[in-house]
């Protein structure tokens, strides 16, 4: 069994990448250079595809042409606090970006005869993106059959989103358990040199660690509160 | 009302343009650099565009990167007779190329807060596309609406394909009807100078003019042995 493994780099998917490894599948390993300002994710990506040791396409798509998000334009990215990330559609939302990178997924998916797609959607800690509800997930299914030559051949290519019902402590939880190494992903919208600690994907990662009861290995420029409270609970600071 | 219309420059899409315009739609044109040997075609989109007076985006996305097709890769388009096209999907097929341009028409779409995608798919003379099908069609559509914030707010994108259970001689009566200046459309999958009159696509849109009853008005290398036929009949040869 072969399956294309959507890797950004971020603890999400490369969470899947180990969920894939572990169903036995044949994982290749694909990323996205789409001009977005934290191309730090990419290096990410990189490291987590040799670490694993598999095969890893990146593929060039400039997502700045369509415009209109402050992950890919040049406009600043909000802080908000950890409660209210679930409310509305976050403006670093890249319109039907998912939409793209699944279709070029499912373009490579085809070539190399793959019969999975990992996509690491999440419903759960979604960050209010509407592509990552299980509706979308299966919508998008049907169209990768109805749409490629494999399907019509009756050879269908599954779309798999493994933690899309797990919270981000539950993902946390697995990842370990898989031996993801945590050091080398990264989520930060930012994009310096540490991860910010304050952004939304910031927040939602280090929350996602104090409830999974372990601590991030990535190096942070400054907590928020409730993770400086959890570190000081475990005697840490 | 504000449509994202898909314009490769050839018949079927420049003929879907004309359409839009007549039904009312504030028509913006879109285009891909998609890496095509037939790269003759995006100057003819310019030309429709400019033809109609409408605005006209091209995006640059080398699915050479993808691979899997002889219209992107270096190799040889086959030769068949008219009568073979719709038995099988062609090795021209670029692997979800359609899902892939249908995507980044959806996030323009949603940029220019679009509320319509024209899409020029035919499933009566669809050369074997397997995406080119009403039920492919209306599966993108869900995934438009699921996938975008537009949906998710209640405005949903329709994605529509006026021509899609038309036959290619019916789209040429509706295209003169519309004055579709088809000398400046290129459908021809080898791109040289002239039309090669050899390829699945010059030989469709030959026998589709021939059906409509016009001659045409594109220059041609050779014509197929049916189509001098036919302007025999007419008195021309």
């Amino acid at each position: 069994m072969k399956a294309v493994v959507l890797l950004s780099g971020g603890l999400d998917s490369s969470t899947v990448l180990a969920i894939a490894l572990e169903m036995g599948y044949d994982v290749h390993a694909l990323s996205f250079d789409y001009g977005q300002r934290h191309s730090r994710e990419l290096e990410s990506a990189k490291k987590i595809a040799r670490y694993f040791n598999v095969p890893h396409k990146i593929i060039k798509i400039d997502l700045r042409q369509i415009g209109g998000s402050a992950l890919t334009d040049n406009i600043e990215v909000p802080e908000r606090q950890v409660e209210d990330i679930e409310k509305e559609i976050p403006i670093t939302y890249v319109p039907a970006r998912n939409t793209i990178l699944l279709s070029l997924a499912l373009g490579y998916a085809e070539v190399i005869d793959a019969d999975a797609i990992f996509y690491g959607a999440n419903a759960i800690d979604y960050s209010g993106y509407p592509d990552c509800r299980p509706e979308y997930v299966e919508a998008f299914e049907r169209v990768a059959n109805l749409g490629t030559k494999r399907g019509v051949e009756g050879k269908p290519i599954k779309i798999i989103a493994p933690i899309i019902h797990m919270t981000k402590a539950e993902i946390i939880k697995k990842g370990m358990e898989l031996g993801v190494p945590y050091e080398l992903t990264w989520s930060c919208y930012r994009g310096e040199k540490k991860a910010c600690g304050k952004c939304d994907s910031c927040l939602l990662r280090l929350k996602g660690f104090m409830e999974a009861g372990y601590e991030d290995p990535l190096d942070y420029e400054t907590y928020p509160e409730f993770y400086i409270e959890y570190l000081k609970k475990k005697g840490k600071k």
